[in-house]
C-alpha cells in the first residue's frame, strides 16, 4: 500500500536539529590549534551558505527553489506499507517505509547532493572534489554537478573501484573523473578516511574547487531532513498519529538523521541506529574528539570513534564503513535520546532477500542492515501481540550490488 | 513534473485490442499441419485462461484481485513531464513519459510476469519455463513465480549469460535456476529463437511445467495496456485532451503495445515503434507467416520477419533482437495506423545520455531507441513551432547494463 504526496506538499524548509537537541553539539576543534574552528576556517572547503547551514540555531531553513526544481525529478518519494512483509513475518505490527531508491543515484544521497551542488555554484565554484566508498556519493554529486555544469573529481577507495566498475561507469556517464584512492599508494585497497584526506587536499590546493562531503556534518543530516517530513505528512494520510519507532542503518549518519530529526521532539517516538558488527561505531566505539580523516587533516569532531585511524574489515555494506559518526547521531546516542543496534551482515542479507521476496525490491547491503532490525522489532511485537507502527527508511537499492548477493547465495561471504 | 495516481485509481481491466484492429489478425497456424491452431493444441504450453485471452473478442478483460495486489507494489507508476530535457532541446514540444523502471525487475515486465504465473499457479502448476536475452523477462518471471511458490527455470542467451552476471544473480535471488542456452551446443552464442526451442521443449516434456513468454502473443500485449489505461487517465490530471504521437521502442512489441493500444480508436494519435537498424524487423522484415523460434517447434505467426534463423549482432539492446514481431503490432504497421523507425545504436546512446543528464534516469539500451525517436519527433516540433504533446514509454533503467554505456563513453562502441 503506497502513500504519494503530490508535487505541491513537498517540503519547502529543511528542520534544523540544533536548537532541539538534548545537550548542546560540542563544537569542531582546529586540527593544529584544538581551538573551536570558526567559519572562515571552513572557507577554502565549503561554501558560506553550507558553513551558516552547519552552525545555524533557526528551527526551519528554506529550501532554494532552484533545488526544490531538481528534487521533484523523484520528491516526494513514496511512503509504503510493507504489508506483503507483515504478512510474511505474521506480526501485529504495520510496518511502512520511505522508498529513497528512486533517485537518480539509486539512495538518499542526492538529497544533499544537489543543494551541496546548487550552493558551490552560486558562490562561483566551478570544480568540486569529494570521496566516495562503496559509491554511492560519488554518483550522487556527479548527478548534481551535471544539473549545474559543474566539474566534478571523485577519489574512491580502491578496493571499491576495483570491485564495482558499475559505480564507476555511472560517474563517468554523468561526467565525473574517477580516480581510485590513496592516490600515492597503488598497492593500498584504500578507506574512506584516506580518500577524504585526498579529495580535502585536492579541494585545499585549488582556488576554484571546493570538497563535498556525503554524510557526518550537520549541513547534509539537515538537507536528508525532507525524508521524515514528508514520511510525517505520509503517515497523517495513513492514519496513523505517529510511529512507535523510526530505524535507519548507519554509517555515517546522514540517512538516518533525514528520516529521524523531524520526530525528535516527539516523545512517544524510539528512534533506532543499525549498524554492523565489523565497524561498531556507535555500540563500541568510544565517544571522544577524533579526526574525519585518516591523515589528520580535517577538523576534529565530538563523535563516536573506532579511532580514525581504524580499517573496517571489507564487508559490502560499503556505506557503513566509517570509523567515527555524525555528531549529531553522537550526541543522541550518547544521551540516550537513540538506541544502536550492531548485527553480522549474514543476517543483514538474510533479511534483505526476505525483504526483496515480499516487497519486490532489492535493498542495499546498507538498507540490509535496517530491515534486519526492522524485522526483529516486528518479531518482538509479534511476541508481545503489540501493534507497533514501525517506520524506516529504504536508503537504497542493490543493483549495483549484486555481487554481493551472488557472494552470499553461494557461501562465500564472510560473515563478520 | 509528475503526475501520480492513487492506488484506487489503478485500472481492474485490462484493454483488449483484438476487436478493435483495423483488420482481423490472421490465425496462428499449427508447424506441423499449417491448419489454424485450436485451444487444444496450445494447453501443453499455457494455462486455459491465457489461451482464452489469446483469442478473445471481449473488449475489457478483468484483472483478478490478486493481481492487482501485487501489481500494486509498484503501480500505478507515475507519468513524468520531462521539462528538463524539453528546455534543453528548446523545444515547444511537451514530451510526457510513463516511468516503468520502478519495477521489481526495473522494467515493464513484471505486469505480465505477474498474471502469467497467477494463471498457471491457478490451474495447479508448480513449475515455469522460459527463455530470456538480455535478462529483462527472466527477471521480471522470477519474481512473480516467488510471489506465487512456482519453481521457475529460465534459458538464458549464453551471450548475454556471460556478459552480465549481474542479471543472473538477480534472478538467482528470487530463486530461479538459470542456464545457458543452447543447452546442448556449448560453444554457441544463442538466440532469442534458440532459447524459446528451448524452454518450449522443457515445458512440453513435463506435465508440472508450463511455458511462459514475455512478449510477441496477444496476451502478452494485453496486460501491458495498464500502462497506456494509466497514462490516458494522468494525461488528463496534466490537462491534456490527447497526446499528437505515442511511441514506444519495439522488440516483441509488449511495451509499445502496452502504451499505445489504448490510444489505437483516436485518429488524432499518430503510433510509432522504434527499433535497431541491426534488427530492422519492421522497417526490413517481410510481412508474412514464421516460426516464433529458431528450430520451428511453435505456431506460425503472421507477422513481419527476418527469418527465424536470422542471428542480429550483438548490440547491447538484447530485448529489441528478436526476428519477428507481435502480430498485432505487425498488423498495424501493415495497415498503416502504425509508423516504424530504426536507429543505429550509437546514436540511441548518445540520446539516452542526454537523457540522464537532464531527467536524471539512466535508460536501458532498448529504451535509447525510443527516447532518440522522441527527440527526434521534439526537434521536428521545434522546426515548425508546433506545440506537439509526445508520451512514450520509458520501458527500463540501464543500471544493469552500464558496462554498454561504457563501451559508448570509451569509443568501443560498434555503431551497428
Amino acid at each position: 500500500m503506497r502513500f504519494l504526496l503530490d508535487q505541491d506538499r513537498m517540503p519547502t524548509a529543511w528542520f534544523n536539529a540544533l536548537p532541539v537537541l538534548p545537550t548542546p553539539l560540542d563544537p569542531p576543534l582546529h586540527p593544529a590549534t584544538n581551538e573551536p574552528v570558526g567559519p572562515d576556517d571552513l572557507a577554502p572547503l565549503f561554501p558560506m551558505a553550507l558553513i551558516a547551514q552547519e552552525m545555524s540555531t533557526e528551527p526551519w531553513i528554506d529550501i532554494p527553489g532552484e533545488v526544490i526544481d531538481i528534487l521533484s525529478l523523484w520528491r516526494p518519494t513514496p511512503l509504503i506499507r510493507a504489508t506483503r512483509l507483515e504478512r510474511a513475518l505474521g506480526t501485529p505490527a504495520r510496518i511502512y517505509y520511505k522508498d529513497e531508491s528512486g533517485s537518480p543515484a539509486g539512495s538518499h544521497k542526492p538529497n544533499t547532493a544537489v543543494p551541496q551542488a546548487f550552493y558551490n555554484m552560486s558562490e562561483g565554484m566551478t570544480r568540486l572534489a569529494t570521496e566516495t566508498g562503496a559509491g554511492q556519493w560519488g554518483t550522487a554529486l556527479s548527478f548534481a554537478c551535471t544539473q549545474f555544469n559543474l566539474d566534478c573529481k571523485v577519489y574512491m577507495v580502491r578496493a571499491s573501484y576495483e570491485q564495482k566498475p558499475y559505480r564507476t561507469i555511472l560517474m563517468q556517464t554523468w561526467g565525473s573523473e574517477v580516480v581510485p584512492s590513496p592516490v600515492d599508494d597503488p598497492s593500498h585497497p584504500g578507506s574512506l578516511g584516506l580518500a577524504i584526506t585526498d579529495a580535502v587536499r585536492d579541494a585545499a590546493g585549488r582556488d576554484d574547487t571546493h570538497y563535498a562531503l556525503g554524510s557526518v556534518l550537520n549541513h547534509v543530516l539537515l538537507h536528508q531532513t525532507i525524508i521524515g517530513l514528508e514520511a510525517k505528512e505520509q503517515l497523517t494520510l495513513a492514519d496513523e498519529s505517529h510511529p512507535d519507532v523510526v530505524l535507519g542503518c548507519c554509517g555515517g549518519g546522514s540517512n538516518l538523521g533525514g528520516i529521524a530529526l523531524p520526530f525528535l521532539a516527539d516523545d512517544r517516538v524510539r528512534l533506532v541506529a543499525a549498524e554492523p558488527s565489523s565497524c561498531p561505531t556507535l555500540t563500541e566505539g568510544r565517544y571522544d574528539y577524533d579526526f574525519g580523516d585518516a591523515a589528520g587533516m580535517t577538523p576534529l569532531l565530538r563523535m563516536y570513534t573506532l579511532g580514525h585511524e581504524f580499517i573496517p574489515p571489507p564487508i559490502h555494506a560499503g556505506g557503513l564503513r566509517y570509523h567515527g559518526d555524525s555528531p549529531i547521531i553522537s550526541n543522541l546516542v550518547n544521551t540516550g535520546r537513540m538506541e544502536a543496534v550492531a548485527y553480522p551482515q549474514g543476517k543483514t542479507f538474510e533479511a534483505a532477500i526476505q525483504f526483496a521476496n515480499t516487497e519486490g525490491k532489492l535493498p542495499a547491503p546498507e538498507a540490509g542492515h535496517v530491515i534486519r532490525a526492522v524485522i526483529d522489532e516486528a518479531l518482538a511485537a509479534k511476541e508481545t501481540g503489540e501493534e507497533r507502527v514501525i517506520l524506516f527508511n529504504f536508503c537504497g537499492h542493490g543493483l549495483l550490488d549484486l555481487s554481493a548477493y551472488d557472494d552470499y547465495l553461494h557461501g562465500r561471504l564472510i560473515d563478520a
